[in-house]
């Protein structure tokens, strides 16, 4: 038996996903929110850990990701194990994916056969990349922005005035102005809020 | 038989929740995406059409709207077949399922068996509302901006300056920034980036 473990913060989906691999004779499936799937993972000894990754908020991934840092033995063998679904559009999410050292990479317009054929893969301690992802690993490749520049973004994203990531980054507001400036330019935005609206999108946020 | 049409626009997602509702043994499915569902409305005569109505952008409930509002006599029966799975914090996506006429509304937190209870009640005609979704009804009566104020916002989200949606709407910039900080002080938000993230993670935008 493959023992998968699904997370997904929606519940309706998430069991979705699990009758759609639970009809696998050979697949035995636990699903579970991101915030549980760390002590899942912990405890469960999933034989391939299935992640929703396109979200451009905070993903599940960087739970995992923070999982996979802390350096125990256990947890090089939790990335191993990790196969994520990743939306073509959405490099940004693909990056994380492949920063935080995922094996199996499926893209959510993909048949289920697919996503069978990745689990079994992973399982059987192979990678394996979906045909489909080809152009979304290129663009994956490119971070239009610096760690800084993102930092900035993604407090703009939040709300925040240039006075407040200058004072919360100790940075001067001419030094964010341009930070916003660069950011724009990047991004091939026509002000700060397109901006915001391309990263988001890319899953760069 | 209930014949059910799901309407998602991610393909994994979609077969997912197909082989949940799927092992009903008295429902049979189709599955489709937005922009194949008022054709499969219009001839698949499906008992009840689940869509997954929780999305920032434009929904298919829109497409649906639209079709609904074409007067044929067979589009009324349209709506009153609708079923939509929703967010609890979405109070926006309920609102316009609402305006469409839809007759069941499920969680997306739900489990599978108050989906499929639905799927029955709308089936013989009746209406459903899911419990957990009684805040999200509450929420949904009192949207917080006018019409006015919405196209000004969604334009300023899509990356239009003051300037640009002036020229537009065939307002003066006055105007446009009187908008703007209407908006802001109604969504109690710090500015405009800040409005715009809150008016779309409620589904007004």
């Amino acid at each position: 038996m493959i023992r998968v473990l699904l997370v997904h913060d929606v519940r309706i989906l998430r069991c979705a996903l699990a009758a759609l691999v639970g009809r696998e004779p050979d697949m035995a499936i636990e699903a579970a929110p991101a915030k549980d799937a760390m002590r899942l993972v912990r405890t469960l000894t999933a034989d391939v850990c299935v992640v929703d990754a396109d979200v451009t908020k905070r993903s599940p991934l960087d739970e995992l990701a923070g999982f996979s840092r802390t350096g125990a033995a256990r947890t090089a063998d939790a990335a191993q194990r990790l196969l994520v679904l990743v939306s073509q559009h959405c490099p940004g999410a693909l990056r994380r994916a492949l920063d935080v050292g995922a094996r199996g990479f499926v893209c959510k317009d993909a048949l289920p056969e697919q996503l069978v054929t990745g689990i079994r893969r992973v399982a059987a301690g192979e990678r394996f990349v979906d045909n489909a992802l080809a152009g979304t690993f290129l663009r994956a490749s490119e971070v239009p922005l610096s760690e800084r520049e993102l930092t900035v973004l993604s407090a703009a994203a939040e709300g925040a005035s240039v006075g407040e990531i200058a004072r919360h980054l100790g940075l001067s507001t001419g030094t964010v102005r341009n930070y916003m400036s660069a950011i724009t330019r990047k991004t091939g935005a026509r002000n700060r809020v397109d901006a915001i609206r391309i990263s988001q999108g890319a899953g760069w946020l």
